[in-house]
C-alpha cells in the first residue's frame, strides 16, 4: 500500500509545486520526475515527498529549513531539469515556500 | 484547460491534506469532496485550492489566516463528511497548516 510522507514534529518547510503540462514527452518527464525524487532524498535537509497528479499535477516536498530548499534549487542536475521542464513539459507551474506549523495524523 | 490555484501575495496560509482510500464507496466520495470544494468557496478568507489524485491524494487548500482555518474546519457539513471520511473512505490522512512565505509563478 501506497503511504503518505512521514515528517518529524514541527516547524519544517515545505514546498508546494504545482504545475499544468503541454502534453508532449510525458514519458520523458515522467523518467526525469522519478530522477528527481531519487536525488532530492540523499540531499541535506530533505525530509520526504508526496506526489500525485490528475488534472493538475501536485508535488509537496518537506525540508529541514529554507537552506536545504535553497541548495536543492541549484543542485546541477535539477537545475537541468528544471530548464527542460519549461522548455517542453511544463504549460505553467506555481512553487510555494511554507513554514509548516502544525500537523496532524488519523489513520485506520 | 485546467489551471492551477491563484493566489494573493503571501503571506497566507496552505492546508496541506494528504490522504490514502480504503477503495470503499468512491463514488460517494467524488460528490462529498466536490461538496466541501463548493461549500469552501463562499467561506470567509478562502482563497483558492488545488487538488489530485493518483496513489495518494493531495489537496492544498489556500486561506487569508489561521481563523478562517478553523472556521472551516468547524463548519457543520464539513464535520459531517469528515466524520464519513474516517468511516469510510480513508485508510489514513495527514493535516499540515503552513504559512506560504514566498511564492514565483511561470508560464508559457
Amino acid at each position: 500500500m501506497t503511504n503518505c510522507a512521514n515528517t518529524p514534529e514541527p516547524p519544517y518547510y515545505a514546498v508546494i509545486f504545482t504545475s499544468t503540462m503541454t502534453g508532449d514527452n510525458l514519458v520523458g518527464y515522467s523518467a526525469t520526475a522519478d530522477n528527481m525524487v531519487t536525488l532530492a532524498r540523499p540531499q541535506d535537509g530533505f525530509l520526504a515527498v508526496d506526489a500525485a497528479r490528475e488534472d493538475i499535477g501536485i508535488t509537496v516536498s518537506y525540508w529541514r529549513n529554507l537552506g536545504a530548499i535553497k541548495a536543492w534549487k541549484q543542485q546541477m542536475e535539477h537545475m537541468q531539469a528544471q530548464e527542460q521542464g519549461r522548455a517542453i513539459w511544463y504549460a505553467g507551474y506555481s512553487v510555494r515556500i511554507a513554514k509548516v506549523e502544525r500537523e496532524y495524523s488519523w489513520h485506520i
